[in-house]
């Protein structure tokens, strides 16, 4: 008798495998560039993330990192070499503070050349764009804002400007961005993280198409 | 004996491989992320239609929705968590008012900012650029306007003025334009949709490179 | 006895393979959409060309057009349905009046936009850039200018005042820019055609980005 | 007894593949239309250079020139009517005055057009950009400065005052501007130097959106 059941090994492997294809296709939109971005998303009881400094769009499946529940490192053995993504903390505290079931980081310079419009506003927004119906709990007449934080020299440092941040979110924000960085983009599970950093990313090259 | 004739239901396949296969392209394009936009097309005496709120670039042929000539769909036991696109009633009013044989909804970043520079006006208009001729009757000469309508906060609302713009539309007109939204446009066939969708795309680019 | 000598029809087919890739890749760089755009070369003591009002990106080798030295078509059996080139008298007056091996037709935005800059100008130039080098027989420190001209409602009218272009064309100009239109480049062969044209559309590139 | 140990001829084979394909993924990033730009890495106690005056998008493994540790060509024979890249006195200075494992020569309008904006400083600088960080070395909050030097007529001229330019390269730059040219950008191995060659494409995209 075969069970055809997915066991739950078979399971991280088929994520592996879509978050590595999710990172050719992020590379190609250029959002993760010179080895910057990345990408991690809930998987069982634990996490999966990309590692660090690499070529984001030839990361193989059994180069991405297994976590535990702790975001304890569960497959370290078969990855010596590799550095887990510097944005650990920062997709960890997303992940404790919103509903989170995948994050993303891009580095896509249409976002952070639409943060360099206006220096001193707390957040973009935008309102009246179709587009924005494509952010979860988004209304189409209401304006939708997305904060903004100041960058850090190390990334790690982000992480405290970050939680509070993800304390007092707008409503139905599904992002953070970092001025002069990027952003960090989250949604339910992988596919709607992409649909939202896709959304963002739309919203922000009309915002500077539009802008003088 | 072998029948080489291609029978119905070899041609539903082919024809919703093909408009996967449009998708993806229209995804590089810019058309469809965050998983905005959409295709249909006549099949038979019927309809085939994309679903609604999933990643375009992936979808699968089994994934498509199979209607009758009344728009009911046929093949909903194997479609099940799928919704149909949300553009059904616009799909349909087009279908309805003209010849079209297919219908693409594209959420182009480059029209919506085409349709920024000059908010008061009824159409977007184009003269003596070769790219026109590639909109069936359209004569190099002569003005050539689509109709912009307002976007509505649901998109079914948008029924009524659209219907109402496709009873007046302009000579050769293929598409209209939906402010803050993006385009329904259309052709005889699936292909001439696509051609005139991509026509009106490079319009909109030109427009946009030189309009200051 | 096994002849390893590509036959003459071998070399045609070989060809044809080699246009079509080409068109697939002048279609993702944006020279034909719409189905604009054309290529053809010289094959034998003949031509191959490509049809017209098609989508470029899906042409197939046998629906390719072979001609003999007066341009009579012979393979027309095989191609009942599809047309050759609109081009085709253009393309026949540069292979005749210059060196060319071939000759790609272009729709390409950034071409169009370039001309759109300053339209008394006689031909766009460009001087002291590298990428001028690119252009056979091109000195990096003179002027090089490409001849412009008008556009007219119908491509096969633009046939004599191309031929008056070619009669006195500048010093190493290997393409010919159509106001409101495109441009037609070419090459000793199907390679050079297409560095040609390559170098022609960065060139339009750095003149719309450096253009106020 | 099977010798698992990659032997050196293996290794060379994989480094050429490796070479094709990043010439492949450049093309696309229009680093190297036109023939222009090139690619070179050390390669055991030599190297490897791509050759010249050919569609860089379809170099195969067998038309790379393999070069000793004085860059005497060691494969002539294979390579018959090709050309070494023209860069190779340029590569050859940037190996013998840094500790550059690869060198991309780009010919990016990115960078060409970032290069026009302000035309006497001695060099583009980028400070508070987290894309720095992708420099080997380069802190966040300091100014990062990449030297410019004047293009010259024919491009083996350069290796006089690029050289005089190595010699007093700033802090952490690993890449030279050539005005009206393009960039030769070099990192500790092919990888590396590839991941700066991103920052910086990245860093002129950012500064020609923000320049106005």
């Amino acid at each position: 008798m075969v069970d055809s059941t997915i066991t739950a090994r078979e399971q991280v492997t088929s994520s592996k495998s879509l978050l590595c294809e999710l990172l050719r296709q992020f590379y190609q939109l250029g959002w993760c560039t010179g080895t910057g971005g990345g990408i991690s998303m809930r998987e069982g009881a634990g996490y999966i993330m990309a590692p660090s400094g690499v070529a984001k769009e030839r990361v193989q499946p059994n180069e991405l990192f297994e976590m535990d529940r702790d975001f304890a490192i569960t497959n370290l053995d078969s990855l010596e070499n590799k550095k887990v993504s510097e944005c650990e903390p920062l997709f960890r505290a997303i992940y404790e503070k919103t509903d989170a079931g995948a994050v993303i980081h891009s580095h896509s310079v249409n976002i952070v050349v639409a943060l360099s419009h206006e220096r001193e506003i707390p957040g973009l927004s935008w309102e009246r764009l179709e587009m924005i119906k494509g952010i979860r709990g988004a209304v189409y007449t209401d304006k939708h804002v997305v904060p903004v934080i100041k960058n850090t020299p190390r990334e790690c440092e982000l992480t405290e400007s970050l939680t509070a941040c993800l304390e007092k979110l707008p409503n139905n924000a599904h992002g953070i961005f970092v001025r002069d960085h990027g952003a960090y983009i989250w949604g339910r599970d992988v596919m709607e993280a992409k649909r939202h950093a896709e959304v963002y990313d739309w919203l922000c090259q009309y915002k500077n198409a539009t802008t003088r």
